[in-house]
């Protein structure tokens, strides 16, 4: 069995063998250069982590974890066009640093590319039909998170529900996947394979409402991207639906206003907002949440029944997404 | 066996029947838009004549049939947010109606669309892998002529053959698959599928130097396109390479200055570039070599052992796309 850190550095290991250096070049470096960027590999790691819990020879899930990660860096190819965002990991994005046509075909091809590594993997044919109806449903429900973050971005009025299945459908369902295809994979039993999917769905929406907290309240050095950007783009969190409840209806209404007027600095509304935010004490909130979804994560884990020992390097992760600060 | 209008009206019904109103609409909506400004689906139509050279139980076919038009209407969506392209078949793009961030995602919806139904084909394993590998090929080559497409317009210096190998990865492949594609689901032997593959990038050719003739000499009231278009963007199509060799020195460099200055009104520049296009009688150098085309095409269909009668929906296909108005 291998660790987080021998997980980490044996699926590197493999990224790194995989290149695209062929003709033409502009279609291709710029899929190099995202996956260079880095990041955590969080969502390949659950797919091996998760494959750990039901069989041990980890090479076998390795196309499936890079189609996920591929699956992964095209969204963030194309949302960074979408949110017209400078940074991604502290480094130009795509479009910024190529041009948005590349961004959109080198993004296209990247799709095509997940399907071409997730259509390598050797397994029965039961197998990989299973892996292909996961990926299909998992990559459209992506878009439609997408497209109602979109949305949301528009209209004035959304629910906190809304909201929650926006970032269920935009973030945490490719979590919830990259670990079902893990399981499914190593021959998982369906319940083993549910409880998984659920383990990692919850702890999805957990990550996605601490990314929406370090967007406010994280570290400008540390975070990678600009802090106080959702703030800057209107975008409706959680943090600001529920300080909306929160808030007197005075407060409450000069909250509403600086995200729809636009004779405001940035710079000024990011501050007023915050001082808001602060006001309904959204951060603890925001915080508590959060909790509930990583203990109701943590039961589906629990529910598997296999050795502690083989769950180790996802309580890892699960523990390190709670406490990162980038 | 279907004629070419059966397979045209039977193929329409089943594509009506595709409906995709889901929520959110934003994503979904677009979808159903470009699939409705019709054409003359010649990609699926391909698929359906290809598999009846083969066999006979058509419903078979039609979502890989159904594949191929969800693709090429992928491509068309990004290609025209690329192309910044106001109309498609007279109608306004995509990207005009909605706008460019609806035309990104959409079309990405569209390409994980199209492998569902791939996907979703009722076939033995080997015919489902072979099916897969065929679409993977032919999404990335299609990534790549278009990526070429890109680059062609900012370099002054293309050849010929690389202007060719570009239209055949950008148009050609395509149609080639789409054939292919069909005769894989009905089993053909492999000689016939090279065979039928041959027979669709050698017409893909020639349909897209027929393309090229119809931007500069189409008709603007059935042309669907703005006609010019090629010469608006500085395109280096084989009229505009073959002109440079076929004129004078001093006509060359005339041609040459037309495509590389920016201080003549775009109207002019059009009429300029036609009147040296006319000189170099280059309508019917693009006329030849198209012709040099189709009968490789037709030698590669003659070379499939079926009855001829089962060939008449592609002999029709086949000449249709070269007298073309539209």
């Amino acid at each position: 069995m291998q660790t987080l850190s021998q997980i980490s550095q044996s699926f590197g290991n493999y990224i790194t063998k995989q290149t695209f250096e062929k003709e033409p070049i502009a279609l291709y470096e710029p899929i190099t250069y995202i996956l260079s960027l880095g990041g955590k590999r969080i969502r390949p790691i659950l797919s091996v982590a998760a494959y750990q819990l039901f069989a041990d020879r980890v090479e076998e899930v390795y196309p499936v974890a890079f189609t996920v990660e591929l699956f992964h860096n095209f969204t963030l190819m194309h949302d960074d066009i979408m949110d017209d965002a400078p940074l991604r990991r502290g480094k130009a994005t795509v479009h910024t640093k190529y041009n948005v046509n590349t961004g959109i075909l080198s993004g296209d091809a990247m799709l095509i590319l997940a399907y071409e590594y997730l259509t390598s993997v050797s397994a029965d044919i039961k197998t990989v039909t299973k892996l292909i109806k996961v990926f299909n449903k998992v990559a459209l429900e992506v878009c439609e998170g997408q497209q109602f973050d979109i949305n949301f971005e528009k209209i004035n009025k959304v629910t906190i529900s809304e909201y929650l299945r926006m970032i269920e459908l935009k973030t945490a369902v490719l979590l919830a996947a990259a670990l079902e295809m893990g399981a499914i994979v190593a021959n998982a039993s369906e319940s083993d394979t549910e409880n998984i999917y659920e383990f990692g769905r919850n702890i999805g929406i957990a990550f996605q409402l601490q990314d929406d907290i370090l967007d406010t309240y994280g570290d400008s050095a540390t975070f990678g991207k600009k802090v106080g950007g959702d703030i800057a783009q209107n975008k409706k969190t959680y943090l600001y639906l529920k300080s909306l409840e929160l808030l007197s209806e005075t407060d409450a209404q000069q909250l509403f206003d600086c995200y729809n007027t636009s004779d405001i600095a940035e710079k000024e509304k990011i501050e007023k907002v915050k001082t808001l935010f602060d006001k309904a004490q959204i951060r603890s909130h925001a915080e508590t949440l959060q909790q509930e979804y990583y203990e109701k994560a943590m039961s589906h884990l629990n529910a598997i029944p296999v050795a502690e020992e083989l769950k180790q390097p996802l309580y890892q992760i699960a523990s390190e997404l709670m406490i990162r600060k980038v």
